[in-house]
This record gives C-alpha cells, structure tokens and sequence, in this order.
C-alpha cells in the first residue's frame, strides 16, 4: 500500500513552508533540505499554486509560502486532493475486468475501510503535524532560519 | 493509493474457492473465469498455499480447495499477510531520504489512519463478502456449478 510520490512531496512542501511562515522559499531550497530532485518538485508546486494551498511571488526577490494558516490545512482533504486515484483494487476503476463485480461484496468493505482511513486524516492539519514542542527541532534539521 | 495487484489476486483466488465449496479447482479455471493471466495466479496460489489458506491436491483429478471454512478468514489478517510493503510514504521505509523524519508527524497520522483502515477489514471474514443472497449471483457470473 502505497500514497503516491506526488501527495508525500506535497505533503513535505506544505510542511516546509509552514516551518518558514510568511518568509519566502524557493524550490531549490526545498530540494535541497530534502534531498530531492528539484524536477520532481516543480509539478508539485505548480499543482499547489493551482489548487491554492500555496502562493508562489513572481521576480527576483519572489519565492513560495503558505497561502493561508498552517491550521486551515486538513490533512484528509489534502490528501484526497493529491492523490489522484483511489481504487484500491482493479475493481474500484470503471471497465474493470472483474466478472463478478455486481455481486462482489469486496469493493464496499474496501471503501468502508478507506472512508475509515480518511476519517483519522480528517481529524488533524497541517499544523499538528508540526506541534509547537518539535518545530524547533525540525527547524533545525531543515536548516531553517 | 492501491492494493498491490498480488492482494487483489489473493482475494480473488479464496472468493472463488469460497463459491465452490469442497469441489476441486484449477488455476486454469480461475484465470479464464476473471479474465486474468494465469501466470500471474501461479505465483499467488503458490503463496497463499504456503501460507496455509488453501490446500493444492496433486495428481490427474487434483486441484485447489479452501484450506478450511470462510468464516475463518479474516480480510484483515489477509490483506495485512499478502501486502508486503506498508510505507505509505518514503519515510516509512528504513533509510528513507527525508532529514526530518524523527520530528516529524506526519508518521504517526499516517500510521494512525492504517490502522483505521485495518480495523475496519479485521471486521469482516471471506464469508462476509460472500453474503448468502448474492452468492448465487456470483456463481452464476462465473460460470461455476
């Protein structure tokens, strides 16, 4: 079981940018803290500009940062935004190949499940995910400020 | 977010078994029944053989039986027994790339809403899934019996 790449860098960006409040970060920056390819981070960036998670200022002293507050940022949202597809098995998806799929009772037990998986999601933002206590500490090993 | 196709599989072989009761099947038959390749079931009956869910009798009139009743079978202990990798996200895993990873909560929410997520599977066994008054739907969509 996987969350795609796409949602665990989203996830790392909006952190990133919570740490730094409103000062500005590039995408090299985050690349670099990270460790990661700044090409990959690109799209995920463009994609969160779009869906207005982040603000990304134009210019030579431009930069990215948190649209709005760290707590305004659920997690359960976040997450069913940025994963693009949820079909936990093949029969989750139209055309599937699966005969039985009418009469199946797998597909809603799945689905209970996943609705279960989001309702934890649901119940935290951005902002518990960097409690007060340790954001010092990941300041630090991000090499922040 | 997926299942791995081997669990999908998994489920599928021991819902087929379930439908046919202490009658013997081929893997051949399973595969031509779902439409899938019968390479790819190989692999997975051999496993879930291994692992005590079904019984491969050998031999001209040998075949593939449940190893014991469905209502034993618990989804969620399958689903935990047949997905080989739970690291939702790269920090998950064991020398993952990310620097924040001992301060970081995003691991523990994620891991939190697994175990929502298998809470809800625990509840139901293979029997449960096939519920007796859509059982007959089934057999009849795979041509079984």
């Amino acid at each position: 079981m996987h969350i795609t790449r796409y949602t665990d860098y989203s996830l790392r960006v909006l952190m990133y940018l919570a740490l730094k409040d409103d000062e500005l970060s590039t995408i090299r920056e985050i690349a670099d803290s990270y460790g990661i390819s700044k090409n990959h981070l690109m799209k995920v960036v463009q994609e969160l500009n779009n869906k207005g998670y982040l603000q990304a200022i134009r210019g030579k002293n431009g930069g990215l940062r948190l649209a709005g507050a760290a707590e305004a940022i659920n997690i359960g949202a976040l997450v069913r935004d940025t994963e693009q597809d949820f079909a936990l098995v093949e029969c989750f998806g139209e055309g599937d190949g699966c005969v039985i799929t009418s009469a199946c009772q797998l597909k809603r037990v799945l689905g209970e499940a996943l609705e279960s998986f989001f309702a934890v999601l649901d119940q935290y933002t951005l902002a518990d995910i960097l409690p007060g206590g340790k954001a010092r500490v990941m300041t630090r090993l991000l090499n922040i400020g």
